[in-house]
């Protein structure tokens, strides 16, 4: 008997969430949070790191992965899964398919890191090669959903949304107390699943979204009142260059109460900083958090902040700092 | 009043071990396990990485530094403390004698690595720099004692074994189920206080050993029945340098298993293989326990392993494997 059976194009609601943490446990992990003193004295607030860097595919991306595939399970939808990505989506849902005992079609862009494509491979996905740009991934995609393949989006999709919700079900439990939740914005799957379950779990919770200016989307779709569709996108946080998607906005709208935008600087110095003081190497898009608290003290003092360190999926031959 | 006054140059017994734990409990990160069934399939055995790497001050010497300060606070000994050492043990006692109020000065090779120095004098200790030979460091340590400093050594002393075992009772608690602790050995510090939590804690553990060959002091120790002082060292892991101290092979003679000697390609692969597979950059040291797994499988055939990842100490601008 399905526990939930929402449909995918509606905003789901924290017994989703719950619904969803249920079916992912045993294969997600629980991951760690972490706190350090010094730096809280220097930062001026209480910051708490939830490090999806050390999720499964070191990403917070196998949460709804994992949670849609069991989704797929329980409603006798059978079949492959496909979707487009070049990163962290594609490898959460090879790994999840697997799992289900499902094959996954990613379709990669053939310039796709190296590092990307053999962790896809690794974790059992089928790889299809295509031309580097947005049109080439969504015909290889459709040719995919043509032959008859089920397409899992990497965000604006209510079960993604409710797997990545649970993130903050754990953080309500590990961080008592909180005050302030702050997640990276880029196609909006995180935040709007950790604001869901931000509003329904943790008492005058504030849910604060950082977003580089390079990607700023979402910021200004709020100043606007209106989901724009089309930005000049150029930053370094290669997970945040998407537009926030429909089902995603909406969320936001209602239950974000504040998105700060981050220049590139300031995400670099911050993946230096966590290298420094926690000795993680983040990813870009995780580090726009720290680079939010950075560029926006007043916003955070004398608060106990849970920041999502979103991934860990980082080019080690290409790092942005000198350590 | 003391809750344990036994002296350092004692052997410590699990009591020890439980008052360490309480006496830093608040100061020491609960360092989180992670697994990985996909790598578990590869190995033929179930791999809990025990995240030291993750510990305040990036190692396991927190623990034991933290109890030392404890103790000579309960026992009423006043004054700073010093060391000599160009890694991971002169920042634990940094840190841990700023949280007890005390100056800590560290004697440091005048080539220690720039970074090294800089978490020292961040975590608020006192630098000594010395010619970079023993000689030199024991002199500048020996004057610091003359002065009235108390010196806190890197392993050969009980409250610091006792410190390090607190990593065991808390693997005895997160993993279920353990057949082998396995720890890098260096001086001994980690393995032998790990030893002697293991054997009271968990019933039928094998304690396993990873030794680099280029500082196999221990290996040889115990095939001879008798402490070797000197070894011809030359290795990678730099935290495993030293000559296993007095009572650190007293403690392995009788209470580990066995000692596996790894390479030093077999260590870089392990670092390599950490990092693709949990996005973790671990210490060369820290790498000889996955080393060990795939240098000697049988030992580890069925078998639920808990390995201590001793620290994250790496220098980023000299990574020994290419990503």
């Amino acid at each position: 008997m399905p526990m939930s059976d929402k449909a995918a194009d509606q905003i789901p609601d924290i017994a989703d969430i719950f619904f969803a943490k249920q079916r992912i446990n045993g294969a997600v992990r629980t991951t760690p949070v972490l706190t350090d003193p010094q730096l809280n004295t220097e930062l001026g607030c209480e910051l708490w790191l939830k490090c999806e860097n050390l999720q499964r595919t070191c990403s917070f991306k196998f949460r709804g992965a994992s949670n849609a595939l069991a989704l797929l399970d329980e409603t006798g939808c059978k079949g492959d899964v496909a979707t487009h990505s070049s990163g962290n989506h594609g490898a959460a849902l090879a790994l999840a398919a697997a799992l289900h005992n499902r094959r996954a079609w990613i379709v990669m862009p053939e310039n796709s890191v190296q590092t990307k494509i053999e962790a896809v491979r690794r974790y059992g996905g089928e790889i299809v090669l295509c031309p580097p740009h947005q049109q080439a991934r969504e015909q290889g995609l459709a040719d995919l959903v043509a032959r008859g393949c089920i397409p899992v989006p990497p965000y604006d999709h209510g079960h993604i949304i409710s797997g990545q919700g649970t993130v903050v079900v754990e953080m309500s439990e590990q961080i008592p107390g909180l005050d302030i939740i702050l997640s990276p914005v880029g196609g909006g799957g995180l935040i709007s699943g950790s604001a869901i379950a931000a509003r329904a779990l943790i008492p005058g919770i504030r849910v604060i979204g950082a977003e580089p200016e390079g990607a700023a989307d979402t910021a200004l779709s709020l100043r606007q009142g209106k989901r724009v569709d089309h930005f000049p996108v150029n930053t370094i946080a290669d997970g945040l260059r998407a537009i926030v998607g429909v089902l995603n906005f909406a969320i936001i709208s209602d239950n974000v109460d504040k998105v700060i935008t981050v220049s590139e600087v300031g995400i670099v110095e911050a993946m230096a900083l966590v290298w420094q003081r926690f000795r993680m190497l983040i990813e870009p898009s995780s580090a726009t958090v720290i680079a939010a608290i950075l560029a926006s003290p007043g916003d955070f003092s004398g608060q106990r902040v849970g920041a999502i360190i979103s991934g860990g999926n980082v080019d080690l031959e290409r790092l942005p700092f000198k350590p």
